[in-house]
């Protein structure tokens, strides 16, 4: 039995996220899982490093899978983009260690999310971009941004109100940098509870416009409670970029 | 009676191109004017620099039109921005001189085409590229690109086939550039007629690729004959970069 790894990049537009449904064809996982298995003529499989929500996309998600088939990884790779619809790209294939497991094995993410902060028009990008022209407060979000680094509870900045698991999470590093009509979030961390990323950043907004303070961020971990938190932004700005392992 | 002069930018993906055609909505002319009629509430015809084709891309499109209203143009604009659809955006809107016309006092317009000259996955751009994975020949298309410049009949780079008017136009540059997984083609003339471009950048890559010698460019020009250049690469990949005046 082969263990295989696949970075994959996608648009996420117009699918209900990563994770296969039942009777729902339109995921990400849906997708590989029938291009991986007509290609290898087997059932496949697969396991992403974690779901990216509806309408989300990815610079950089993992995936693993096992098969039989011993058809070398340059020519599923060819296969697959052959057969892969067009918002799907496989950046690369490769033989994994035998007990890689692409979600267990995970260290680390990084998210990406964009802001469209500005009046000039945004054509081309307009998927893939939140736009909000209210002037923002960088350092303002900065300050707050700093209070959420670290290992926190973050039951707060959690959409599933039945989690039942730890909440206990790690941010690495969270910068908030304006590139031209742009303000762009990137965050790492060993792991993000269901909407984690997109709630950080729609309190950081809060704080950007002046509706909330920065120094309510200890306050609004404390609570354990989602309504003590910011809004939760909408899926087409994130980007998951990178995952890490061991 | 104010003449204003509009500089646009718009995802020609979904749209007819630029020319409103009768009983024909979906086109940008048609939009904007449209738009404009409403905001303003007086019939509104605009000029464009050109005709830009169905499916064709604009970064910097020229448009002028007369109008009645007083209405400011940071009002004007700031209304256009919310009543057009995302994917045709207004760069700027302001007083034109009383005589200018966006077409006939244009002197040079410059266009780029991108091609997607690799086997890695293009997702988010996938609609302003035309994918070409076969190796391109840069040394060989700079030499025919060379041939190109200046003053020519191009009318073997005309896709319209009852042109009566002067086919020569005059060729200022034409570059081309590998940049990462595209190449791309920066052209800029006094102006350029019908699928031009297209039939221009279709040549040179049967010269990328082996197909057609570089030197055949000047019997090409003198044919003055559409079936003796290369073939009309889509309008996915062609943007309307500038429109220059005077």
């Amino acid at each position: 039995m082969r263990n295989l790894k696949l970075i994959l990049t996608y648009d996420g537009t117009r699918y209900k996220g990563w994770q296969r449904l039942s009777g729902e064809e339109n995921t990400i996982q849906g997708k590989l899982e029938a291009a991986l298995s007509r290609i290898l003529g087997e059932p496949v499989e697969i396991s992403g490093s974690g779901r990216t929500d509806a309408g989300a996309h990815a610079l950089g998600q993992v995936a693993s899978f096992h098969c039989e088939s011993g058809m070398p990884c340059p020519a599923l790779l060819e296969a697959l983009r052959k057969y892969l619809p067009e918002d799907i790209g496989v950046l690369s294939c490769e033989e994994a260690a035998p007990r890689f497991h692409a979600r267990l094995n995970a260290t680390g993410k990084t998210y990406l999310y964009r802001v469209w902060n500005s009046p000039e028009p945004c054509v081309f990008d307009r998927r893939y971009v939140y736009r909000m022209e209210e002037p923002l407060d960088l350092p303002a979000m900065e300050r707050a941004a700093s209070m959420v680094l670290g290992t926190h509870d973050f039951l707060s900045f959690c959409s599933n109100k039945h989690f039942k698991k730890s909440s206990v999470r790690t941010i690495y590093s969270l910068t908030i940098r304006r590139e031209g009509p742009e303000v762009r979030f990137t965050v790492a961390g060993d792991g993000f509870l269901y909407n984690m990323v997109r709630i950080l950043v729609g309190t950081l907004l809060e704080v950007g416009t002046g509706r909330r303070d920065p120094e309510e961020i200890p306050r609004i971990l404390a609570a354990r409670n989602r309504e003590a938190a910011g809004y939760t932004v909408p899926a087409a700005g994130l980007f998951l970029t990178e995952v890490t392992y061991q």
